[in-house]
């Protein structure tokens, strides 16, 4: 089985020229100028630009939280990935406090394995560090194929660590070649705030922005690069949405320390003025809520300055019922927003179209650096000969307007109805195969597969 | 003609694998697994590295300075260049004050022109910024293929210009699409204490280094980076040397300011010990001088930060017999130091061999942001289908130790004497053809083209 | 009853000029040059410095703290106070974890009542906070005169409060006009580190150093300002002790934030070399530890700054008996060292003497800055007409050596054992009494009185 | 000769207390309760404050500049001064370029003494550094009693030094116990955008302000701190007027620096709003301009950072028909605005009377720390047993209106024209003998004294 994409402008992290790409297999077995090959499929992507495949290292598919599941299954909702461009996701599993990581494992896999689209890997969410879980992290990075550790700096009694299981962690992930990624928000401050506004009779979701201030967000980061910076283990920052959090990392740098930054796609185009008067605003009810507009001017300027290196997505959508949950007490709104499957085509048009990034950063940020970052480079994350051939045929002209109601996400609103955008994922390789083309998944559930990742050294 | 490269491991700034390369003429035309191609030439490179051709973009061949020439002319500059891995330098046209640029550039064309062996460009060194400089400018960017200003905070009543024409400069250079570079040290600061060191009959090279302390090159990047903040222009420094200068940048992301830095390979490496009490320091007298161990520190965790984009050489060779013109005073000796040859090995052996970078950002820094930042990618910088087959193929493994008494370059003294590197240049290919192999030079003067630069953005 | 100081040279804060101070009472009713009055006690000052009386904002006298009291009682602990020039000294009442705040007032005033014998004040520490604690703010600020709570970022289930109830209590207190003092360092990093080292058989006192690193320290007292900065309520860290803690309170007065900073007189001259292999560091057990060179330096300038106002002891004896608890692990031992007789000469040898600081800074850091910040001005703290005659009689000259054997402290070591110091208190005044005279104290257990304190507004 | 103050609310750097001030001759001889003393005069200070008199360190009499003098003679302005409580003034003596110290010196002096009403003093403006120059900086440490010399970064060819002149100069002064001041702006910077307007056709007052952006002012800020770190000079920067400049000294404490600041009243209560569309603005045409609201409030937070220690004036008046000099071209109106009879009650009003700052405070900035900085302390700046009997009677409740009408300098327009004020200057005495009394002015010209100033050390 092969297929030829021709003449497409490729675009990598690194590179932009004109050529052929031809594929055997699942990977790329050779790049050049009218390639005189014989393919079973041929391409035609004159005029369109070429990336890789994208890689959201941020979702929460089929996640039990605050009483419900986020909406897409892992089905669902690495389909609707490969609608947007998005061929590779990292899911969260999450450790049950009093559990095992294995256990969590084991239940995620339940739910994940054989019922994917798209490719998928696993962050393990740490939420209970102790002598056991000490244990297992060694089996995670060594055995199964997972090198990265989620932490949590807020939702205290569910989710959070407190700063000496931190250090715990972060010694032990050190020696065995892992990374710890964080939540960065101080969730004792959150908390008093959200339970002050609900003495005060403040219910509506501009509350729970309100409850979560920069501060929250900025103290967080900072205490999190000051215990990387001491146990020297290797650290990456969440779904980074403000100026006071990106200063805390370029503070950092005057010591000599690279903290990774990730930022989500919303946070760069969206602000809090969405939040207003009426319960419309649970559409962003997320955590970190939406920001300002200098946030957004920080965030395209820690982009360019390389101190933010991935932009995901943090999908975890609920129906609106769902989100209802919440009608009179924004507290018990679930949290998060839909986006796996407009990262693409949003950066696309809000960065590259409109000056802000380059080609090159575009693909570095969304697909490369993730890949790097987390254990899956060469094979995920780029063009390259020998790279799993996660190929994405991209309309850079093309107009388009999002909306529930020609999305393929598993949510009955969009947190961007009715904006339109330029550039259009055409078609989507994963693995070689054609998987979405002319708005047709063409390949099945269970299709996707584990991607386990290597051990990482924090530099990329 | 055709060369086929076959089963090297591929280096770029983003990529690592192990494919062929195919090169017809001048370019590359494909890459891939066992590429079933005819080729002229066959060159294995199995177990090797297979990187791009370096890029110096901070090189003084044939200058006039201080009285006399640097020693190596563009003929042997750039055929030392090519021995050492790199394939493009970018030299400097140096404009006399009360003299065009056109006058300038006439009299450098008149000593490159047909005489070079490598591919080289040049940066316009402007001295005199007034209304007839002003409307050079946009010839120099648009007919010249020239579109990098360098400056010089320093060597007043020679090169430096004000801060009065430093901003001149810089709001036509952004209107033309060009970028300013700059020598930032406080030169007036340095005068004084050059006078002062001399009045006091301190006189040996040791007072170089005295002369120019951490403050006066931390004082001018500040400076600088305020004043490419106020007019907007792209700003690039050139060598720097310390944690003062490259905390000034790290203080202006606050700003969501991005300014380049490069730094040079001896700033890595050598520090101010070699300043002892004889007159052998000559050999590194250079400026700056060389630093402290607490700045190679910051320079290298710079790199990693993405806070330093290029490692380059300044080389600026003088015959032994050059320097002695300053054997009772330091300020007569000619500033300058060879290393166009030994960049790309050194930057391999203390950088990647010793663990302090990756491979990927070792092409980056020495090879494609050059190329992207000064606006000759993707012709020049990487390994991509359509780009110039600039390539070398390097032995990571190969031991070998430096010396003037096998170096090509036209300097009877190396300032690393007797230092022993991992890894060795072994083939070198210049726009498709051989260049270099096995220490054996295969074109001839002449051979180097002349590349004009596109405008830039300051967007990588 | 009155009083006349012939002739000596007053110190203020302010000012410095040789005078006669009369006193009718218990305060100063006259400053003039050869004052023609009737005295009923005239001491000559002729030659001689006269401070006001020294106050001393951290102390722990009688304290229960790891299973034992610290060794100064009230009355032995003012007493040595008094003979160190020190006349009002601030200890702290503790909150038990699950009862008020008006139980722990009342069981120190049970101690200190009628038995202290130089004047005092009261630092509420709120170790619960919660709806009970809330409201009794108030009443400690307009009831009791206790306007400063303190709070602990370290010792976890004992005395700390998380981030949660810190902000309710710095809501509170801004409300009452109070003002939040803390300890701050990561209590829940330093409990890692020391299960760690003691883990690891780690047990002699120098683990103690290492398991609370300036990282600690820096953090949390960062996270204090950005707490203090989002509610707006007057802040005060305790006990600073290194470059990275002062550090976070420089970047603060970026966003024009304003907190005040107290260290110690045993952070400004001794360091961590102390801390050797044997038993003997126990002496400086304390928390935070001793720090580096680096950090006393970063301290003296601190206060030249502006940026440390007050220099405290956090004096805190315990018996050698009872440090030899800790003899097989350290974290037995009772953490606190003595000093409250010792400062004010300390600091006058070591930062006025030596020419560190002058005697205005002296006088306002060691006297009239405690005073203010802590709503005891201008009644203590200053030599003015209608202040309290708290005076010390100081003779710049004398030299002398600190000993256990000679001091007052109820503790039988000195921190500071055959140092020999520049500089010695004569005579002390208290309220227009002659406490101290020729090393004999003359007034008794009881004389001292507690100092109500005013609201604060966090301005001086 | 004798005065009683009784009963007034004594205010001073540190203290506040209500008594009566005994003065005998030209100084104080007592403080006191109800002092029983004879006294030729006896003012009743009941419900009034007692300030020292103000000083004010920087203002322009009789200055030739830009062709013409400002309007304020020594004699009207001294007198005004006194008006405004302010008693003691220092004046700028400017070298010219190719002439001596001592010239300019003379020249100064021939106009000043005898003439003056007020007391004042001279700082010494170095215009040109060079070995003549060197030599002349003892002398007038130490014969003249001028330890203070002035700097201008900007007025290139006029004022300007270079960096080389300003090391030079550092470390002279450094040696003889001086400070060195600076105007700190970019000269050069200022003249190209200067031109640039010019050749634009832009040509109101407005164009001023937008000559001179705050990069002008927080570069040379900057890069004067660096450089009296390097040399170790105590440094003072006169009239800074934005958050970018204070940041630059903010930044600098972080190397354990202090430099000091002084701001002027009208930068902290005037912004650029000012300067609108006609001809008006050149009432606030002044070298920095006035800048926005976000640097008003940096700069009163720098007051109580206790980084920025003095609040003068720049008083440099000139009459509207000197300002017409620029009607057609805003580079020619003369910079200078008229405040020096105004300072005292606008700080009150705005400062003390808004709750911005505290009375101490008030006389700290506006008394105290000039005399102490400039070296006229004890004898000026306080109130103090020995201290001149410089004092103002201040009524902080009544509330009046300034207007040129009104108001005592030689200027024909107000730059606070109605404006409100709350606190009123009654009764000022300058060495012992009332001066100014209900409006009116008691002593003559000729009576203001010359004040010699000490040495300083660059700690208060």
């Amino acid at each position: 089985m092969s297929i030829l994409i021709k003449n497409g402008r490729i675009i990598t992290a690194a590179d932009e020229y004109v050529a052929d790409i031809f594929i055997e297999g699942e990977t790329i077995s050779a790049i050049g100028k009218n390639l005189s090959v014989q393919a079973d499929t041929t391409i035609d992507a004159t005029g369109k630009l070429v990336f890789p495949g994208g890689i959201d290292p941020h979702v929460h598919l089929d996640m039990p939280f605050m009483g419900t599941f986020s909406s897409d299954t892992h089905e669902t909702g690495t389909r609707a990935a490969l609608y947007g461009g998005t061929t590779t996701v990292i899911d969260f599993v999450l450790q049950k406090q009093g559990h095992s990581l294995k256990e969590a494992l084991a239940e995620w896999n339940s739910r994940a394995n054989g019922t994917t689209v798209g490719d998928y890997s696993f962050h393990m969410a740490v939420t209970d560090f102790n002598e056991n879980t000490r244990a297992e992290i060694k089996e995670m990075v060594e055995n199964e194929g997972i090198t990265s550790f989620k932490t949590f700096m807020a939702y205290k009694g569910a989710l959070m660590i407190d700063d000496s299981q931190m250090i715990g962690l972060m010694q032990e992930v050190k020696k065995q070649g892992g990374m710890v990624t964080v939540h960065a928000t101080n969730g004792d401050v959150i908390d008093y705030l959200v339970a002050k506004h609900k003495s005060e009779g403040k219910l509506t979701p501009l509350y729970h922005y309100l409850s979560q201030p920069e501060v929250t967000e900025s103290e967080a980061s900072s205490r999190f690069a000051d215990m990387t910076d001491y146990t020297g283990c290797p650290g990456y920052i969440v779904h980074m949405t403000c100026e006071g959090a990106l200063n805390a990392v370029r503070n950092a740098t005057r010591r000599n320390q690279k903290v990774f930054v990730e930022t989500c796609i919303q946070y760069l185009i969206l602000d809090a003025s969405l939040y207003g008067d009426d319960f419309d605003g649970a559409k962003w009810v997320m955590s970190p809520p939406l920001r300002e507009k200098k946030d957004q001017q920080t965030l395209w300027a820690g982009i360019n300055q390389g101190l933010v290196q991935v932009v995901a997505t943090d999908h975890c959508p609920f129906m609106w019922e769902q989100k209802l949950m919440g009608k009179d007490d924004f507290s018990k709104i679930p949290n998060g927003h839909p986006a796996i499957e407009n990262r693409m085509e949003l950066l696309y048009s809000e960065g590259v179209h409109k000056g802000k990034i380059t080609l090159n950063k575009y693909v570095e940020v969304a697909c490369t650096n993730p890949a790097k970052i987390f254990g899956m480079f060469p094979r995920k994350g780029t063009i390259a000969v020998g790279s799993d051939a996660d190929i994405v045929v991209f309309d850079p002209n093309e107009t388009h307007t999002l909306s529930a109601k020609t999305h393929h996400m598993n949510v009955d609103y969009s947190g961007y109805e009715g904006r339109e955008v330029t550039g259009k994922v055409k078609t989507v390789l994963l693995r070689g195969k054609v998987a979405i083309d002319d708005d047709k998944c063409l390949v099945d559930r269970g299709y996707g597969q584990f991607i386990r990742r290597s051990k990482v050294s924090g530099k990329i």
